[in-house]
């Protein structure tokens, strides 16, 4: 497929205008492109930098206006409904498609596509109800986690089983929302990669970061990771089989558990730029913000050149206090990302050490 | 003097739209601050990333009302009208203030003070006539430049004299407008910091870079210089000695010349940020936007570390075209302004090349 690229002075489509869809409109801005966001939420982070429509996914009078007045449409959040983007997709190319997004909502659709592609998972069965639970749990053993098959992001929809006897108030909690049992990997590090496709199929990865969650929520990403070449190639070479298979056109974050033996179990998607990308505003010439653009416009990819080892921490809650009275530490880049209101556990900004490269 | 930092979530009045206050609004948005812009032209680069009143300069409701409607005034652009400036300071604290902008808006002035401060420049006359044209020469010596006191930028109201027989004519070319001569310093490099001052007096400045102007506009800028350790140092005394020394405060760009004895004359200096400082963006975690507006703000400021060598280049009228077909080099990072257009000469971005820090 050549297709001429959308020329600077286009209009991105951004569905979703938290704190990704504001680095995407700094990232923009530095490409000579425009964004406008489509967010139902009062007031979100990006509107600060660009025209938000405030108006509902299910609203197809807003839906249509706004594909007419831009001239490809991404996301920023997973959890765009589906019928919003199919409506979308048949004015406008959007990118990424509607398939990402379907696999991407359903952890079971997600990892039976992704044992699909032939990569591996940790074990995990369908819960329904208390008998499929049951099942499960003969199927992963414990401890196990419940999640909810939609709509979890930030460990959220999530609950740990350390035997069976937790089974039904966790079933409970749940209100009988359609569930999945997820094995639990033990791990040796958390990793991530993102990467990004073209419409053309071309494909990059970033370094692979490695990642601790607290909470189920990420804290922080460094990179390099402590892995050898081999496995980092490996880790890219599975996100570039699930965006090769899902025909994925944008960013993408791949979740890595690595093994004690060694093996990469892929534990979830984001069909988008993701948090344990953020190291790369700083560190790279073209950061994961601009590789998305550059994907989702049909420019040519880059070659990805890292210059600095980083650490980005993100800050939660009442951590992204009091930065304005503080000295900065030496090679520390600060991101507030203009929320009012800082809720425990929300992220609030993100700070990334740079170091001179090493690794 | 000991003032609150401003919060987070202020807002950051603007005067100017042009790319460098693109780039501000940029960095202001990564440290969770807002701005509004203030500019005359109709769809300036910066309005695509914040409000902007579309007011003239001597419109006092629109300035009373832009200056209630901020926290902070500081500018993009130094031939804002003194007036304006001086009425906004009435209601708001203006960063920096009136004498950086009257002192950087004539070339005479400006000379002078740097001369009151202890430092070197070319040697230079004031010229309003034949009579103090022939008299100004006399001081100089020919080869010398003859450059409007006023509203100059990008080589514009500059004519090269290369012997008094040249007189007339170029003095016909400026009609009248008050003029400076300045002789023709056979400098062996040219170099610029980048440097700031809160208003508590703390300063830092950038590493020096190195320059290169063709037809008086700068084609690019290299870090690090070709310098020692000592003149470097020596640049940035000497930018430091021309912030205290006006109190000004937010970011400036002081140009020097490097002549072949060692020494540092002053060339001209830039009460803002800097284009021979967009290196920055990429190479340092804090850039001199976020310097700047550190400054603006009261925030504590912070060590400048650079990690990793860079070469920036201007895209200018046409050379701006064609990069959304091009494959970019590995380390380069593309900027383009959103200028509709491309006029010869006009700055229509820029690219900077990374490579890892040696220098």
């Amino acid at each position: 497929m050549t297709e001429a690229p959308l020329p600077p002075g286009s209009t991105i489509g951004v569905l979703g205008a938290g704190q990704l869809g504001r680095m995407l409109a700094m990232a923009a801005a530095r490409m000579g492109l425009r964004c406008r966001f489509y967010d139902p939420a009062p007031a979100p982070p990006a509107a600060a930098l660009g025209p938000c429509v405030a108006a509902a996914w299910d609203d197809r009078d807003a839906l249509e206006a706004f594909a007419a007045s831009v001239d490809v449409v991404t996301l920023e959040f997973e959890n765009v409904p589906l019928p919003a983007l199919e409506h979308l997709a048949r004015a406008r190319p959007t990118r990424p498609g509607p398939r990402s997004l379907a696999v991407a909502q359903d952890r079971l659709a997600e990892k039976r596509e992704l044992r699909g592609f032939g990569l591996e998972t940790a074990a995990f069965a369908a819960v329904d109800d208390a008998a499929s639970l049951r099942a499960a749990l003969a199927e992963t053993g414990a401890p196990a986690i419940l999640k909810t098959r939609r709509m979890g992001y930030d460990g959220k929809g999530q609950i740990r089983l350390r035997s069976e006897a937790e089974a039904g108030p966790a079933l409970a909690a749940l209100s009988g929302a359609p569930a999945i049992l997820e094995g639990v990997a033990p791990f040796t590090r958390e990793l991530s990669v993102v990467a990004a496709r073209g419409p053309d199929g071309a494909m990059r990865a970033f370094d692979p970061a490695e990642n601790v969650h607290e909470g189920g929520i990420l804290r922080r990403s460094a990179v390099p990771a402590a892995i050898d070449a081999e496995t980092a190639r490996r880790a890219q070479a599975i996100a570039f089989r699930i965006l090769d298979g899902l025909g994925h056109v944008g960013a993408m974050g791949v979740e890595l558990f690595h093994m004690p033996d060694g093996r990469l179990l892929v534990n979830e998607i984001a069909p988008r730029v993701h948090n344990t990308g953020h190291w790369t505003m700083e560190a790279c010439a073209v950061d994961q913000f601009a590789l998305h653009l550059r994907a989702v416009c049909g420019w040519p990819p880059p070659e990805l050149v890292r210059h600095a080892d980083a650490v980005m921490e993100n800050l939660l809650g009442a951590e992204a206090e009091g930065w304005a009275a503080r000295p900065p530490e030496p090679g520390l880049a600060l991101h507030l990302y203009g929320k009012r209101e800082a809720r425990p556990g929300r992220k609030m900004g993100h700070v990334t050490r740079l170091s001179p490269r090493r690794g």
